[in-house]
């Protein structure tokens, strides 16, 4: 056992309830005896016991975010968002990535992690609102992106069929009558990649223009590498192509490379928009147009409606929409902006 | 009060023991007994109580990885590298960001939070080996970089005088003249800063050549807006130079852009070296040559040492190096390697 309150309350010359209130900062202290009981902990080193002081309040403040990869930039931006918001509301956001792993995923969801945290937001790729429905854990849950299911929990989403019809809308109004998706379908995903494509096909049909299977590129995931390999394949193919929405800024980049490293024009012979506004895009050359969810009010909105889940609020779960806006820059001919 | 592992068992026809074992995953239960405890868990949405467990048990399962930046693609790779060891050990890993902002990272060092966790692995950038060394908390801690103070903690490093001689001897070596480093001082990890400057000189003294105030350039931070306001100012300036040596690939990814928006060409015109190795310079066009730190090492290392040191480890604090290798790519003429 380390040092008591009481302990740190005789050093210091003051009663034991100063001692919480400095430690809690739970009430005014006055900053001569705050400095005397500041200077007691240090030379004790006192710890107090998280774990019996979670027990007496019944919270233990912490939050946890569950992501599939917390490397990869757009996740990485929204956490960074959101341990911001948490720091304002003076939440500790633990991070737990799951690799897109429907295992991890289930143990997440359900297991012993969970129950430790006040509340969950969650951004599933592998389970279906079926899982997510029958999760057995109780902590207040908001989901991030697609697969929330209706009537099991808040959740915040962009209006992903509207970002890929404004993104393939870009490229048609450039004259392009040949524009493929890459991320048509994914492993990872699958919502996601089924609506966005419905945003292209809708584009398309807007336009006169007919889906061409060919075109309506798979990948295996959402990275550079798989937007590097889908370009290869469709131009070994020897397809013919003179734009790519690709459903992620990392598959854009990924095939700007390959477009480069081809010899070809961009954007004369192939324009390319991706989605999500990464920074990495702003700083490519030529730079990445996209689309660009609104990832401070998905982070603002999700901390919103768990903070009001937490504090008992009840009724239906609710759909949050986050905006979206089309950033057009040098990979569509948009004016080179200063970097 | 939810439902306890009484009612559980109560409900499954077996023992509390039993309910326990499943929960816990503590002892073997036939696949049968186990199938009927976790309908009767699902059933009764019981939720064991993490803090009641956690004082039973006397740790919490947490380890606390507290960064500058978790959205920085360097750290958010570390995390991910850190996340993936977490869940092998069976650790919820809970990641804080600091902001490299003072006053938060003396908060999450000495207060509240920080008590939580059995274990951190803590990344400075503002605090000196003074504050380090006079933390309140006594959980075990891991250091990372270059503010470890001797005989505090352990920390795991990369050997960052060698890694900045490499770099820039390397473009020494392709008969450039006129180095430049950008990031020679900065407001954030300026012991980093410092150890770096001195392999750039090192390398410079061996080449016969005199460090020149004018090429060491200061930054404000490690991003890409303030490596491309860097090269902004020392064009602008009438400088002449034909290498950079940038102090992160982010400052190097910004250089880039504002190199070929100048119409220079790179490596022709400029050669560029960056160091840590992140994803979007592998992609970059041309390709981003780099100091890579052994990301795995680092997080193996970080983690091997707290686990020793939550497991009771005495001895002094140590250093752990862990291992850098010289990338070189398109930003310093070495051959295209396929994207």
């Amino acid at each position: 056992m380390g040092p008591s309150m009481r302990d740190v309350a005789a050093l210091a010359g003051v009663s034991p309830r100063t001692v919480s209130n400095v430690v809690n900062g739970a009430a005014h202290v006055a900053p001569g005896t705050r400095a005397r009981v500041e200077e007691a902990l240090r030379t004790l080193r006192y710890r107090p016991n998280a774990a019996a002081r979670s027990l007496r309040r019944g919270r233990s403040g912490l939050v946890a975010l569950v992501v599939p990869e917390v490397g990869s930039p757009y996740f990485g931006e929204v956490a960074a968002r959101l341990a911001d918001v948490a720091e304002r509301r003076q939440w500790t956001l633990l991070i737990e990535q799951t690799g897109g792993d429907p295992a991890r995923e289930r143990r997440l969801l359900d297991g012993v992690r969970a129950q430790l945290v006040d509340g969950v937001v969650f951004s599933p790729w592998s389970l279906g609102p079926d899982e997510i429905a029958a999760r057995r854990d109780t902590a207040p849950m908001v989901l991030l992106g697609e697969r929330g299911p209706e009537g099991v929990a808040d959740h915040v989403v962009i209006d992903n069929v509207a970002a890929a019809r404004d993104a393939t809308a870009h490229l048609l109004a450039l004259g392009r009558r040949r524009v493929a998706m890459l991320g048509a379908a994914s492993g990872v995903g699958e919502d996601t990649a089924r609506l966005r494509r419905e945003g292209y096909r809708q584009a398309l049909a807007a336009a006169g223009l007919a889906p061409d299977p060919a075109l309506e590129v798979p990948v295996g995931a959402l990275h550079r590498a798989d937007g590097a390999r889908a370009l290869e394949a469709l131009l070994d193919a020897g397809t013919e192509v003179d734009a790519l929405f690709c459903s992620t800024d990392e598959l854009a980049l990924g095939a700007l490379r390959v477009a480069l490293r081809r010899g070809l024009r961009v954007p004369d012979d192939l324009a390319l928009v991706g989605v999500d506004d990464i920074e990495d895009g702003r700083y490519a050359t030529p730079s990445l147009s996209t689309v660009a969810p609104d990832k401070e009010a998905v982070a603002e909105e999700a901390a919103r409606c768990l903070a009001e889940r937490m504090d008992g609020a009840a009724g239906e779960p609710r759909t949050v929409l986050a905006g979206h806006r089309l950033v057009p820059r040098e990979t569509t001919g948009a004016a080179r902006a200063p970097a």
